[in-house]
């Protein structure tokens, strides 16, 4: 397509830039395709300045405008009537990564042109059409290798399940369950015939898979949706048996909804359902109610609006901030994967689950869970890995989920911070355990920027068969690929980190759990001194490897 | 006295400790004129382990008492009718640095004679029969220096200010203001004759004196009680003067007064006041309003009380948190001597700073603006310099505001944590800058715990004055000096330090500033894991310094 159809002003001269905790800054603005390009010209203070933002980036937009006769006022970006004339106007930009910004744009004309090309450009939703397809940095090549890992190498490092796990490929071609990759690991014993009736079985064809095995003892983790037993009870032998053959007859098997057991039942009556008691004798299910829709986009409009408060009342603070429910959701995501991983390291039982779509709140424990427990998951490679493997591949619509942040005023249709929920109770644990993880806060930081809008190919798209039908793993790179090259990674790598074999149990009281300030409050407080402090234990640190070394 | 006519049993067999983080442990019990002490049999899981316990930090204590029937109560330590034939009991204690623990006793008549020993003799006020007074480490002697500086020292390190200030004793004796050292710096114009009158208009003798000079600009802070002008609107020609002579004819100066503009002009009708524009015309009043002594109090008890609630629930917690105003008080604390700073630093100006009684908050904001402005201030000894002038030397009522902590059924008299709130704010200042500070938190936790109960004379009584009478100063050790030991003052300092001239300007929006979890969580939170992090952090830097140096 041509962007420059909506670009009707690319350059205004005589822009001032209003950023918190910066000073602001006169300079010129540009509009691209794809980016808003803010620089300040050199002759001034010496040194220049540029900001560049994805368009992508951009949540929502304010414009405010003042005509000649000194009336003032303030437009949604709902295109009401704007044929005002006046003299300037002002932009305030609102970013999926919750960056504020304002724009003060001379003339009128020129403000309303850059303010519809932002809004036209940042809401394009064609995939094809997005920056990744046009992202070419030099030092790296479409014909490297896209992704870490894949399911087949998955398989073939755990070589101690061959005995009872296969690889298979049925849903080769997406022809089986379109969220899943064309290779899963499932039990030895059920044929792709069962795999087949089993995915008729469950919803969106999200049949049981394996995502973890315990080395210490054997157990696994699987996930999948919900069973369609609907409100008739219809059974399915192929899905009793997939699971009968995973314990075996002697043991007995957890399964975590994590729906609370009315939310299970009322699922039911909606062609839903769960596995029921008599059906399913080695199973024991527990359920765990998680947020996950609209109530957690909620959660996150409200916890952002009341960190953007700047009223210096610290009861209203922390009200709102009660009031937001997000530090319920982290403690509530955590616990569920603390119970998980106790199944599976302290009571010696495999688990699977699930919850409805088996793509959200399924994705989240499963992945806190193997924090917790595994070593090789908590270094760098390990952690991106297992984003890939439980996030990327196994169908967490990230396209629908991430449409927008915490300020538009889109009607709310399928976004949900899950991936954000991820991330901050992961930054829980790295808080809790700041040797345990071979990742930075950074990193943590940069993931969650990069998910709403990115150079990179990675977060498009919501599941695998669509990045393969739009050639994603061709025409894009790949975020983790880049983030692991040497010359990267230092910042993203945690300069303390020491191996443990020991599993990491969170604490989960409330009062153990904080605000993750990294990410909600980095544009608006200062917190430039803590990291020089990090900077400066990473130079600790390279200094004595050098000295070390000599 | 003799301490052992309240103890009828010294020693308990078979006693289980029980305290949060920790296994249940059986051991000995033994109470001593000052101590509890609990240890492990060796025989038991091989490692011994010990228990020491200044009986000054029990704050409160409850015990539950089981007779032959199974009847359970629960007695206050009201002192009832505890004729109860029984078989154990269980003793639990509350100690003023908020650990809790409890001790189960076999034999009900042991049990309530210990829980008897422990009220009585942690209940003692006499101050010389305190631990201090016995307390004698084989490396300290009686015969070193007692303190880090003296006003003396102070004033001759200024020679700056020895043109228009000079050092007076009118105080010594303590004849005109009791809460004073015997020497303090007053403008050179003001004759002590003319002190003596100024200190019969302000509070309790507390006539405005220098307590920092700001050599980047030649400005002041001055603090002093209000002035008892009361109804009829006294005046005092020379506090007039030594005011005025202090901004010379051509500046202007501040007044922070720490009390709203109502509360200082209900106070002149109980006989204080505040000093009005047409008797000073040369100082302008700010009020800001600043929580302190029941308040305060009962703001402790309640944080303390949140903090041990064990439900998990977040929103509880939260608005647990917030009905504490504790975080409100950090928050006044810190903009009220941001405010001061300002005032000297960036406006140039010289500060009178007061409440009512001049010993409390005056102190508390005179303290962090010093730490805020001057870097000389931020070093290990140079904190605990300023501790020492500001609240040691310039009277703050330590025994009267440390006798009781959060747990205390007592009732309130004087008690208020003032220092509490020092060293919280310091806290704060120190997570904002972790490069600027030359101590550790280990040093503000060691600091909050010794006000309450130390076996350093330090923060015993009320004033200098109390001190001298008691012939502390000859008759126990000083913490300062001890925290100074070569071998004692590596945890105190932080490894990350770096002098910085500037000032540091703390963030007071109420999203900066937290919990001091290490202080208020420490006994009920896993923090080994952070304690870890600080330990490496620690060992890199001496470790770099050994390779570096060889």
């Amino acid at each position: 397509m041509e962007f420059s159809e909506h670009i009707k002003t690319a350059n205004v001269e005589d822009v001032v830039l209003r950023q918190p905790l910066h000073p602001s800054s006169r300079g010129t603005l540009c509009i691209t395709g794809h980016h808003l390009l803010f620089s300040v010209r050199e002759e001034e203070g010496g040194s220049s300045r540029q900001v560049l933002l994805l368009l992508r980036n951009i949540d929502a937009t304010e414009k405010s405008v003042e005509n000649l006769f000194g009336y003032s006022g303030l437009f949604s970006n709902a295109g009401r009537s704007e044929r005002i004339a006046g003299s300037s106007g002002t932009i305030t930009i609102k970013c999926k990564d919750v960056q504020v910004l304002q724009l003060d744009i001379p003339g009128m004309e020129q403000c309303l042109n850059i303010a519809r090309s932002i809004e036209t450009l940042s809401g394009l939703d064609c995939v094809s059409d997005m920056y990744p397809f046009f992202y070419r940095p030099p030092d790296l090549s479409l014909q490297d290798q896209w992704g870490l890992s894949s399911p087949e190498r998955h398989y073939s490092q755990m070589k101690e399940l061959h005995d009872r796990w296969r690889l298979s490929t049925v849903n080769r071609g997406y022809s089986v369950c379109p969220t899943y990759p064309p290779a899963v690991i499932v039990p030895k014993e059920i044929t792709d015939d069962m795999l087949l009736k089993v995915a008729k079985f469950r919803q969106g064809g999200r049949f049981p898979v394996l995502c973890y095995y315990h080395r210490k003892n054997g157990m696994v983790i699987m996930r999948s949706s919900q069973p369609l037993t609907g409100a008739n009870r219809k059974r399915c032998r192929e899905d009793e048996l997939l699971l009968q053959v995973v314990i075996d007859d002697s043991d007995k098997g957890y399964i975590i909804d994590t729906r609370s057991s009315q939310q299970a039942q009322q699922a039911r009556m909606m062609g839903g359902g769960f596995e029921s008691k008599s059906c399913y004798s080695g199973w024991k299910r527990l359920h765990k109610q998680m947020e996950r829709g609209k109530a957690l986009q909620e959660s996150l409009i409200k916890l952002v609006e009341a960190c953007g408060d700047g009223s210096h009342n610290m009861d209203r603070w922390l009200s709102k901030l009660e009031n937001s429910k997000w530090l319920s959701h982290v403690q509530t995501a955590l616990s569920t994967a603390g119970l998980l991983a106790e199944c599976v390291e302290r009571d010696g039982h495999s688990v699977l689950v699930h919850g409805s779509e088996g793509t959200d709140s399924t994705l989240l424990i499963s992945t806190l869970a193997q924090l917790i427990m595994d070593p090789s998951c908590r270094t760098l490679e390990g952690f991106l890995t297992l984003l890939e493997r439980e996030w990327v591949q196994a169908g967490h619509p990230f396209q629908q989920r991430c449409a927008h942040s915490a300020f538009s005023h889109a009607r709310l249709q399928q976004e949900s911070p899950l991936f954000l929920l991820l991330l901050d109770s992961v930054w829980q644990l790295w808080h809790q355990f700041p040797l345990a993880l071979g990742f930075s806060e950074a990193l943590l930081l940069r993931l969650a920027t990069e998910a709403y809008a990115s150079d990179y190919g990675t977060f498009l798209c919501n599941s695998d068969q669509e990045r393969c039908s739009l050639e994603v793993k061709e025409k894009t790179h790949c975020l983790f690929q880049a983030l692991l090259r040497p010359k990267e990674r230092e910042p993203y790598s945690n300069p303390l980190y020491e191996h443990t074999e020991l599993a990491i149990w969170p604490s989960v009281h409330p009062q153990s759990l904080q605000l993750w300030r990294g990410f909600f409050l980095r544009w608006t407080l200062q917190t430039r001194h803590l990291e020089e402090a990090q900077e400066e234990i990473r130079n600790m640190v390279n200094e004595w490897g050098k000295l070390v070394l000599t």
